[in-house]
């Protein structure tokens, strides 16, 4: 299986000028928070990345995206119907290939050389279905995710056969449902932001659409897959940082910026101030 | 003297997406760079707000302003000739009036409850005359900054009168002209970021714009105005953090958060992520 094209989304509401705040990256070099996530998809082999904004919203991004503009294709979600709908969007874009999918209000710092989404579009590549990223998270954090019911694939470390995704589920239905046997007590499967997925989940999506009366969310076209064809989940070496949330950039900048180049710098000023305040 | 305008400066080519960028404020609320300057010129008693932008920056800056875009009058400079000039397009604006001039890319974080501008504004009303913050500074950041050369005012602690402004001064011309007997060694008064000026200074910076080839820098005007009238340099209770140099933001960020009141949160995350890096 072959991944020439990425989607990210960026048009709901609360996102749509997370993309356009400045970062200093991993190389020390300033950027859009856009530009860090182009090329994450970048260097994972993506060639063509379909972009999901809001009306009104393409010079500003084409800005902030720089000179990997070029490789955007812009596509304009004109209604909020959830994040499901989002990902819809692109389906002309994508068309009957795979896709790398990327949520637009989260960074990735991987552990060692290989970004994030270079290990999952391998994995992907590799085992030809679906993958999902998913991060061991503590049942206090279910509200904000969505979260799988997975059993590990045998000889294979942190690869995941996953049965069932439930979207933002209680602690009670997480704990009947969602249990991965191995995880720390209390740890659940969470979604990383971060997918590969075939075109049969533009379908699933399409057909859910056609019946909702208001917005479908992803994780419902994902438990049917789950349902009807392979569907793994990878825990990858890296974290994400989701900078939507109070103090989302600061933590994101300070994680790049502790496992970047500029880390000794960062860490003399980081004192410094610590001994001021 | 009653400070009732304030002008902000942000057409200057590196500087047009400074104030749009997110930040949480000590309060703990999510706002842009530019809410926050806003916010400290409101708290030092100003009614209106003249904000010198580039062209076409409007709307993103109205927006960025969010329920204080009331007090704004948009000034578009429309060539870049340089600060003294980017300050003089807001003479239709400030008339025959004082007023507070703050930069668009310096965030400042006083020690105390009395906001930076505050506290210049209330010198400035008391001694009836141009004010400009100013902080001791090691000569390495010279190459940054206009300075001043001063002598204490007796009596009256952290104020100053100005004799000589050299904008980025060579340490050798920094040495010869502007050492402050009771600074640190290799420390001079270098600018804050934040003055207040009386209509003179507009009037001199007119008559240098017409004589003028090029640009027109406000040091050059400060220091005619060091020449003809009284006017006092002040060290303010507080910092002003640069976000416009790398790692600005993330330095602002954290001056902001640790002397906030989100000060426990926010150490807590530091050293989850040092623990984790």
């Amino acid at each position: 299986m072959n991944i020439r094209k990425a989607v990210i989304t960026a048009a709901g509401q609360s996102q749509r000028t997370l993309p356009l705040q400045t970062l200093v990256d991993r190389d020390g070099q300033t950027k859009s928070a856009l530009m860090i996530l182009l090329e994450e998809a970048l260097h994972a082999g993506v060639e063509e990345i379909g972009l999901v904004i809001g009306p009104g919203d393409r010079d500003a991004f084409r800005a902030a995206a720089g000179g990997h503009a070029k490789r955007l294709h812009f596509i304009e979600q004109s209604e909020p119907l959830g994040y499901g709908h989002a990902v819809l969007c692109a389906q002309a874009f994508t068309q009957e290939e795979p896709f790398l999918l990327l949520v637009g209000d989260h960074l990735y710092v991987a552990k060692g050389p290989k970004a994030c989404a270079r290990q999952l579009v391998e994995i992907a590549a590799a085992e030809s279905c679906s993958v999902s990223a998913v991060q061991a998270t503590h049942e206090s954090k279910l509200p904000y995710y969505g979260a799988v019911g997975a059993r590990r694939l045998q000889g294979q470390a942190g690869l995941y056969q996953v049965d069932q995704v439930i979207e933002k589920p209680t602690p009670t239905i997480a704990e009947q449902k969602l249990i991965v046997p191995g995880l720390r007590a209390g740890h659940y499967l969470c979604f990383f932001g971060m997918h590969v997925l075939t075109p049969s989940v533009m379908s699933l999506l399409e057909a859910m659409m056609r019946q909702a009366d208001g917005g479908v969310h992803l994780s419902n076209a994902l438990a049917q897959t789950a349902e009807l064809e392979r569907y793994l989940a990878a825990e990858l070496a890296g974290r994400r940082y989701d900078i939507g949330v109070p103090y989302g950039l600061l933590t994101a900048q300070l994680a790049l910026a502790l496992n970047g180049q500029d880390r000794a710098e960062v860490l003399a000023n980081l004192v410094e101030l610590l001994a001021q305040s």
